[in-house]
């Protein structure tokens, strides 16, 4: 039987308020690249909570968030070969793109200038794109990826925005090289997942964290190697030059000063939580050729190869599964920091 | 004749009004690594206002500046086998380092922690290092560079700051590959060589400047493709996305997001200049893993291909020599950046 015409249900945000409600709308045919998917969970991502409350100016309503979505095959188009019914898969922060461009072509589809996001954007046929807060999603194959077998799908979930946000720029930067050094900032869904695969990599990690009462959790259940309260001076200034690479989750403005002087000569930070603005003293880059850097998600060519390494690694997200209805509440606790460290909604038993 | 013990004569700063007035003072005598160097010209660097007015507030008086310092060599140590009397060399703003560490094993030397900058620094044998502004400089050969053959002692001057300044970061970030896109913020000593070392590779080059009335020379003399005002908004938003590195020479505060929106992904921009301070907006170099990077001078191996480059390829700075008793007329035109593009003193016939 075709899922082709089935209602979809979802629970979206009418204003800028960002209050979810249930909503029900229609998504496309399944064409003939486009994987139909059973949605059977969703991350909860910081954007969730700012998108829909129009930080970006840009809000669609009747806006259904969600981009960390994983679930289950239930129907194919006909030029799909690489999935099938039943199998296990995630969908991220990006559905659609031109496929033809010069990063298409190097997989690296998240700088297409023709890229459409998973939700509060207008897809190929012009309808608006609605996420992962949903009954099911209907998917070009192109940006559908495997769960690898036996890999949670309630873990897997986050991985397919927090995970490969951290992941890229990680690689990038050849971050996977044993023995060098990591700083994190923000300890949430995208630094402990930083953490993780910092271990993974053979890194030494020493985390920043703003309040004195993350210690335990990071160096005794997440494994970092140091942990420093960044307000203590006397702290940051024991740290001086000797980090190769810090990764900046922090979506509060902060200041970058006090990081940019820990990192090493030619060392890098890389900005991945988007505070409103950033400032630093010149002369604290120029001396030690240091670089200030932003990144985010990756390319679904990573993005595969970071879904297989958690499981070949035994690499999963600390997460609290909540019901759909708990919804408002939870994107209120995300506000005041009240996760550990990222809620993903079941998607699967609230939607029937 | 050995030139051991011979007074220096040089023009001193004496506090941090930064004016300079002649001044007696004696180098130390030539040792088995030293060469001797008799100046025949030293350019003058923003950071020869800059430092002797207590800028970053490490002046030591008196203070003779200057570090792109060119001359004749009169007498070499035991050891020295690269140098003999007679040879044109240069003189940068570093004069000595451990050469024993991770950075001086690679020839990046200027990033020593030991290393020792040419002025306003305490050299290896505890003497207070004193710059260019003088008639002589006892140097470690390792510091000591060829003027290639024919090159103008005089034109050469310049290269050895300003020179290295740009051409390293444009090394480094592999800008040397022609039909790439070169932005140069700032038209003065170090931009006007970005420019021509653009040329040189190949690069389509793009002009800012404050000012209007920088077009004319910026286009038809100094070579570049495009020029832009950049208070005009309507010309900077003609270029976005349209570079793949920018260099920033500017010395005073301005705002990088304008200039970040004109990379294209994955570019970079590169602060060469030392304003207090810096702003940006991070989802500007998070859409587009772009980055803003910093660089000081450059290594020594780096710093004889520069001056080997700019003899093979015709490169020369444009210069304005003036006597040592202009310098203070001259370092107030540099302030109002009343200068077409570097001005050199004539040390060989001010102090005889």
């Amino acid at each position: 039987m075709s899922c082709s015409g089935k209602e979809c249900l979802g629970w979206a945000a009418r204003d800028s308020s960002g209050h979810l409600s249930p909503y029900q709308f229609s998504r496309r045919a399944v064409g003939s690249d486009d994987v139909w998917v059973k949605i059977t969970h969703c991350g909860i991502c910081y954007g969730d909570v700012a998108v829909p409350r129009n930080k970006f100016g840009d809000a669609k309503y009747p806006m259904v968030p969600g981009h960390e979505i994983t679930g289950v095959v239930k129907e194919v188009g006909s030029n799909v070969h690489g999935f099938k019914v039943g199998d296990y898969v995630g969908i991220g922060a990006t559905v659609n793109s031109c496929q033809e461009c010069e990063w298409c072509d190097i997989s690296q589809e998240v700088h297409c200038t023709k890229g459409v996001r998973t939700f509060n954007a207008v897809d190929v046929d012009g309808t608006i794109a609605q996420g992962g807060y949903s009954s099911h999603y209907v998917v070009h194959q192109r940006f559908c990826f495997k769960v690898p077998d036996g890999y949670p799908l309630a873990s897997a979930a986050p991985l397919l925005c927090a995970g490969i946000t951290v992941y890229s720029p990680m690689m990038r930067h050849k971050m996977n090289q044993p023995g060098k050094s990591l700083g994190v900032i923000g300890i949430g869904g995208l630094g402990h997942m930083a953490i993780k695969f910092g271990k993974a990599f053979g890194l030494s990690i020493t985390v920043f964290s703003t309040s004195e009462s993350k210690r335990d959790e990071s160096l005794n259940k997440l494994g970092a190697d140091k942990f420093v309260v960044s307000s203590n001076a006397q702290q940051m200034a024991a740290q001086a030059n000797s980090l190769d690479f810090i990764i900046d989750t922090a979506s509060g403005d902060h200041p970058l000063d006090p990081y940019i002087s820990l990192l090493k000569t030619n060392g890098v930070l890389v900005l991945v939580g988007v505070p409103t603005e950033a400032k630093f003293s010149p002369i604290n880059l120029v001396i030690g050729n240091k670089t200030i850097t932003g990144s985010g998600a990756g390319g679904n060519k990573e993005m595969q190869e970071m879904l297989n390494f958690c499981a070949a690694h035994k690499i999963y997200p600390e997460i609290e599964v909540i019901p759909m209805e708990y919804i408002n509440e939870a994107l209120e606790r995300l506000i005041k920091r009240d996760v550990k460290y990222r809620l993903v909604i079941d998607i699967e038993n609230s939607l029937k």
